[in-house]
């Protein structure tokens, strides 16, 4: 795919998420030019102390906010917008209060306004809601929309511990705020509900309408008392259709075990959207931190680069490997006597295959062994397991199966 | 926002899937012309026996192709894209055998071509691949991404049933076809990762070069000694880069509880993407279905149809109802004596709100009424619970939380 001009990004921010941003683009810059056919680069960067905005504004075909705050945010937002310029940003606080301007803004000048790292972190909620569901009716959003309070009300769960002491917790790994009021009171959760409503219903909603409740109150009695009857404790942010109106709320709430919430675990966020025609479908992923917003922002810019023609460039020749490393697990029936384990524990060291656990079940004809093994290359443990089939012990065919171990989390 | 011309949309197909899309999409043109500004119209119907390829490919701007197989939809496709009319597919034996040349087509041609059905029913997976992730570098792709074999795993571990069983109740409740062999083999999972890992990783893979392994195999006693050891069994679809190649392959594997694959349940499918910037994304949703599979084609039309700066339309006035139906959780600390119960139960009554569970825990200065109540209005519950503050044995204020019950699955 031929090279076009650069593409040229002014970045407004450089805290946390601007400064990830800045250097994931510049690492990424070779790939998405291979992608779009453009190079993506950094213009320039108006922090508190350097850059001036209109010389910024002058040399970009897209800002990048990431300042955060209404002022001065709000008008170098809708000066880009007015001007032509594409716009992504992740600011909550400015969308929920005024997403209609900037709406406005944006079709008036012929730009774009990207905004998917506002809502949930890396969980694509905005684009499925705005280009998946474009054709469906929706009916419903749930979310878990906040992290630190996920995180809180997670560590609440596991071990019992009071709302004072998670929060604690959360504020020693970096979860929380030194100040978690926005986050704790619901009213983080609120801003973002309501740029999901606007969105998913296509009506006039701002944070002021936009009632909620926060964990404070929470007691590890309730969540006790609660896991009895089979309840998780959530934070949600909901929006739905209901009377000819809508509703946007955010509280506290119980769910039984069979909700697409329910498993939403740490600082995980999550959406799950309904609609007559689909069901659901539900989005998770880590909610916001500095590299993810970031990942989130720079899939918004890559969005506003590429011409919709623009799909997926020359094939690479990737050499497919056919033989990797995978956990597994054996299921052996074997003759009920002395030495059994032991010799298909020899066959399975001479291999270099580690036994993770296992365990001899039944007595005389109905013996077995069940056994699961760390990871190995897939071609050592099919040929133990082709030796361990030839012994006289052995009854029938041994059953292998795979075992994904979970690296995250 | 002003209207244009119709949008002409050809039809190849009218099954379970072209019925209801076609159906879908007169249901939606109102909203969609309201939303993009271009009202889509079905311009042509092609099945075995009626229309004209040829005819219908001159009067569309896009053509819908759901009549599956290689021959002749091949040929269409390719000539649809040739002329420059976008393409919108969902059948995954074409793009996981003739990838490479379909989108070589669209290039020359200047069209889209877009294929969210044909993978993981409503689960978004190709777009937030293609676009939320178009600047994330993508590790690894796990998928479950046929509903079948979930819903007979699922089966299996829920009531102990054999394969047999368990394909049986599959096929009587329409979840499996009477031949359902491309299913259960893996081979159709296997098609649609040789799709996934085209798109996440930019490299030629086909069905060829995909292994797969089904789940035929699978006893009851496998899923029953595996579950002692914290693990559930899902057919997965793995894609992942590897000693700079990339493996591709389908088989049944156990999860640990903490995989984000791990809850899926039913024929639901789900598709979880890793990556170094974002950790991980999940999307799930239900697997195909005529509707659901109609759904996600219709998100693809609109995403043609609508050029990028095209978002938000003019926001609807609709009001934003205050006082809602809710489930509620309530805890009362209370003093030890007897009729506190029908106190508090008789205040309930009498505001319409009946109990779904009560238990009554601790005694002397630690009694306390810990309750769950049915949907009720919430104005109505707060009354409730402002009198129950009121009763002279009430030691405190009482919590009330709410309660979501899910309505799916």
């Amino acid at each position: 795919m031929s090279s076009g001009a650069p593409f040229r990004v002014g970045l407004l921010g450089h805290g946390t998420v601007g400064s990830a941003f800045h250097e994931l683009i510049e690492q990424r810059a070779d790939a998405i030019e291979a992608e779009v056919g453009r190079r993506p680069e950094v213009s320039g960067v108006l922090t508190r102390s350097r850059g001036d905005f209109d010389d910024i504004l002058e040399r970009s075909d897209l800002i990048v906010e990431v300042m955060g705050g209404i002022d001065p945010a709000f008008d170098y937002v809708m000066r880009a917008l007015k001007s032509g310029r594409h716009v992504v940003t992740a600011n909550k606080q400015l969308l929920s209060q005024h997403g209609d301007e900037l709406q406005a803004a944006a079709t008036g000048g012929g730009a774009q306004l990207r905004y998917e790292a506002a809502v949930a972190g890396v969980v694509p909620a905005i684009r499925v809601i705005r280009e998946s569901l474009a054709g469906a009716h929706i009916e419903r959003v749930h979310g878990i929309v906040n992290g630190t309070t996920n995180f809180i009300l997670t560590a609440m769960a596991r071990t019992g511990a009071s709302y004072d002491d998670a929060l604690r917790e959360a504020q020693e790994l970096g979860y929380a705020e030194t100040d978690p009021t926005e986050d704790v009171t619901g009213k983080d959760a609120a801003a973002k509900m309501a740029i999901l409503a606007r969105l998913a219903f296509g009506a006039r909603v701002r944070l002021d309408d936009v009632p909620y409740e926060g964990i404070e109150h929470v007691t590890a009695d309730d969540i006790a008392y609660a896991r009895e009857l089979g309840l998780s404790l959530k934070l949600i942010g909901s929006a739905e259709r209901i009377d000819g109106g809508i509703s946007v709320m955010v509280y506290p709430a119980f769910l039984y075990a069979g909700h697409p919430l329910a498993p939403v675990s740490g600082s995980f966020n999550a959406v799950t959207v309904e609609s007559p025609a689909i069901t659901e479908i539900t989005l998770s992923g880590p909610g916001a931190g500095g590299s993810q917003t970031a990942s989130a922002v720079l899939g918004d810019v890559v969005s506003a680069m590429a011409p919709p023609t623009t799909q997926v460039s020359q094939p690479a020749d990737l050499p497919i490997v056919s033989d990797v490393e995978s956990a597994f697990y054996l299921y052996v029936e074997v003759a009920d006597r002395p030495g059994v384990l032991a010799q298909v524990a020899e066959i399975l060291g001479l291999q270099g295959i580690s036994i993770k656990s296992v365990v001899q079940r039944g007595i005389g004809d109905d013996a077995r062994l069940v056994m699961v093994m760390h990871p190995i290359l897939e071609s050592k443990f099919r040929a133990a397991v082709d030796m361990i089939e030839r012994l006289d012990f052995v009854r029938s065919k041994p059953r292998a199966i795979h075992v994904i171990e979970e690296v995250f989390e």
